[in-house]
């Protein structure tokens, strides 16, 4: 401790008493607003020679197109295609970020969970795409439906999530049947804005139409908002495979959302400079918005990416790293470049929920707000660089995420709040505890962890000396125990029913190759 | 993982294999300079109310001075003492601010770790004063001199550690003796700026002639750049001590610099707001550079402050939680605002390194990038709200703090650093380990993790499955193994060695109470 601060340890026990019959406090996360101004790691005509090279690499060297349909639309907006690779000139890029709209009304069938996804907004998605689960309950195992709805209820019971999402993959059931479990199970326990994967037109029809049905929504409501996203990566370098291909024009046409994520580790699939591998994500991101835009001007889509670097040792995606942050801050500065809302993301690379995997995470969320990032994909629970989504990682990583969400509300400096007239009550060397200034405030003063424990070393370490991933495990069962299940998840379930027990009947939906 | 982006894993192999033969990456951490532009929690408006605040609380409440010399001092400037209480006027103040420096020289025995003390230095000082020692090879125990002596090597091991500071107290040393070894432990295992304790008039004395002994400084080389720093603590709310006020006056008149540092814990020494507790910061940090500048005028001192919450559940001081971040940040508006450097705090109150002690600290060190402090203190290996200090927490946080370090370099986005060339190189869907662009680069294009492991969940469980913290017992054992003392460690030791010795027969200094 520093020196003439020996007393600090003691007078704290009026605080705990009057706490325990304290009022719970009940921030509200439902809607954040980015606390910070956006920094910047690259000058303006940096940033303009990356937009430039991006434009260049489109127009020279093209981007390979799997889908016939969509070297169609391209070539039918005048670019060049030869083969299956597709030249597209500038102006097809301009006339894209002319119509892509820079504000994105979000809906969900619970109100108070709607989004809008623009410039500003501070927007948490927790860990997606995960193949398998861990917890300490359990282990790690191969994701199934019972883990993905476990996680989902985990989302929808912490309001600092916002967005559903695929969090760990129900390998127990057919990958031809799996969208219909996977849309099911998101309607009928969460009423937050909705995910599906693009794995090829039936399934992406599908999942509208459960949407619609699910939520009883007419075809203008369903058009008129973006009720579910997916997440559409490029395969870095430059080529596009066919169910993203199609994904991205059946979103259009739909006008759901379709989060455009080229995915590009410096070093790898991407070059090694921090300005390489944004100019080939930046390039990436433009092809994929201009097909959504050919597709249907207009058409609500999500500018992003989501780069890091690699391990020199191991050869391994790293995330959390300085490079990381500065590709979120440079990928910020290209989408206010070109005036869209964009995504990014935090995550763990470490096994399990340590000081690693804490530095990783909070440094990425950290990323995040300094790029200004409308959205951050696998906030909480990203384990292994995705291959694992963790049950204690996300109590962990929520513990950050609403720290930070915190930071959107900022302190007061009235004379009352001030509280001069507090400082005049509290004689030299005494407290704060009793004073009316403090009596008036205390239930809402300060942020209430989920996870950290205060207690000190001696009542710590007779508990157990637990540490935190390993309290978490308590937290999450809590979780579970006090889910409740929002009112709108039995109508949904019913109106679904049918529709989803005739689904195998007619053969599922395969998953396009 | 994400969809689209499953061959992301292979491939690493030859970069793997490269970087065992590629040549150690050697970044300079030695002087940072603040990446990111500071931010604001209050308006200007707001800001000003707090700084009138706090001069009202000076001139109307006013402040208890225990040492009558610092009352005298007061009195002779024109300020009211009554008893023991002294009144502030707002032009001592005023006049304070005039003289005291906005930019300071901090000396080191080696130049080269010499730092200048002023608005857009980033400078790290690691865990101070903390009475215990821990790590997983000996346990928690009492800090002796052997612990104090280790951490000092770690500390002189990582060039992001700017300044040294009393990392563990040597309490196996009576206390009227320990400045001896203190100080001369500092000097011959370290070659940076060097910090003391202030425990009264003989003690602080002893420690500028142990100092100017043993790096051999001429009367006016000691004076002419702050050599020798001290953490001046006020008693919150509204006391200053007699060894505080003691060492401000005696520093100020030495050159060296005391780091102003009230202990305002919201909600129990200080009133329970943001604003509340950051006016009584401000006003004790203003009654103690006012001391300064009266004792001395133009005489170094920082501006600073260690505000914080209490944990409504414990009691306890609670830090790296919005509050604590909020203070941080304010507390830098109030530092630009008075055109003052000044220190800010991270650290964790964990017990552990684990993921709540990382996410405390790593939150605490973002507070102080975003509130642009001078100086961050308990950067490092400070548990436990400071009752330890974390061989593997110092391991751990040194991971946290180098990565922002590296954030302080821009990248570039020249034409060769975006490498067209290497885009256009490689056909979609290759990769970019072999292109020239990455073999030009790879060996010092990432920053290069000292405790974080990378490998997959496989190889690393195969491994023991081992904690990020379990880890780090190993690095500081090499980081001790591999610590070298630097060239001026024995010549000061032998200068210093008759002095020393001799000083326990005159009865050392006793402590001020």
């Amino acid at each position: 401790m520093e020196q003439g601060t020996r007393k600090r340890r003691s007078g704290g026990r009026n605080r705990a008493k009057q706490a325990q019959s304290a009022p719970v406090r009940t921030p509200d996360y439902r809607q954040l607003r980015h606390p910070f101004r956006p920094q910047n790691v690259f000058s303006d005509d940096e940033v303009i020679a990356i937009h430039k090279t991006a434009l260049r690499v489109l127009e020279e060297l093209g981007i390979k197109v799997l889908l016939p349909e969509a070297r169609e639309i391209f070539a039918k907006a005048g670019a060049t295609v030869d083969d299956q690779m597709v030249f597209i000139g500038k102006d097809i890029v301009t006339d894209a970020l002319r119509t892509a709209p820079a504000s994105i009304p979000i809906s969900a069938v619970n109100l108070a969970r709607a989004q809008t996804y623009e410039e500003g907004a501070l927007i948490f998605m927790a860990g997606a795409g995960c193949p398998n689960a861990t917890d300490y309950k359990r282990g790690r195992r191969p994701g199934d439906l019972k883990a993905f709805t476990e996680t989902l209820k985990l989302v929808q019971s912490f309001d600092v999530v916002h967005l559903l999402s695929p969090t760990t993959e129900p390998q127990d059931i057919p990958v031809h049947l799996r969208h219909y479990a996977m849309t099911r199970t998101q309607m009928e326990y969460c009423d937050k804005p909705m995910f599906a994967y693009a794995r090829g037109r039936k399934q992406v029809q599908q999942n509208f139409e459960m949407v619609q049905l699910g939520l009883n929504l007419s075809d203008a409501d369903f058009a008129a908002s973006t009720w579910i996203t997916t997440v559409i990566n490029s395969n870095s370098p430059r080529l596009l495979d066919n169910p993203m291909a199609q994904g991205i024009i059946d979103y259009a046409r739909a006008g759901q959302m379709p989060i455009i994520t080229p995915f590009c580790l410096a070093g790898a699939m991407a070059p090694i400079t921090v300005s390489g591998a944004l100019a080939l994500q930046h390039a990436e991101a433009l092809a994929c918005i201009a097909l959504s835009q050919l597709a249907r001007a207009g058409a609500p889509v999500s500018y992003g990416g989501f780069s890091s670097n690699v391990d020199m040792k191991s050869g391994s995606p790293a995330f959390g790293t300085p490079e990381h942050m500065k590709m979120q801050i440079g990928a910020g500065q290209l989408a206010r470049h070109i005036g869209l809302p964009w995504r990014s993301a935090a995550g763990a690379a470490s096994n399990i929920a340590d000081a690693q995997g804490a530095t990783e995470s909070v440094n990425g969320l950290w990323g995040a707000l300094m790029a200004n990032a409308t959205l951050t994909v696998h906030s909480a629970g990203w384990l292994e660089g995705g291959l694992s989504f963790g049950y204690e990682k996300f109590i962990t990583d929520i513990e950050a995420m609403q720290t930070l969400a915190e930071m959107c509300v900022q302190p007061k400096a009235s004379d009352a709040e001030i509280g001069f007239d507090a400082l005049a009550d509290v004689q030299p060397g005494g407290h704060f505890f009793a004073t009316e200034h403090t009596m008036e405030r205390y239930a809402e003063a300060f942020y209430a962890p989920i996870v950290a424990d205060l207690n000190n070393y001696g009542a710590w370490e007779e508990a157990g000396a637990i540490t935190a991933d390993r309290r978490a495990t308590a937290v999450w069962e809590q979780a579970l125990d006090s889910y409740t299940q929002p009112p709108t998840g039995e109508p949904v379930a019913d109106r679904l029913a049918e529709y989803i027990e005739k689904a195998p009947n007619d053969g599922g939906a395969p998953v396009l190759e």
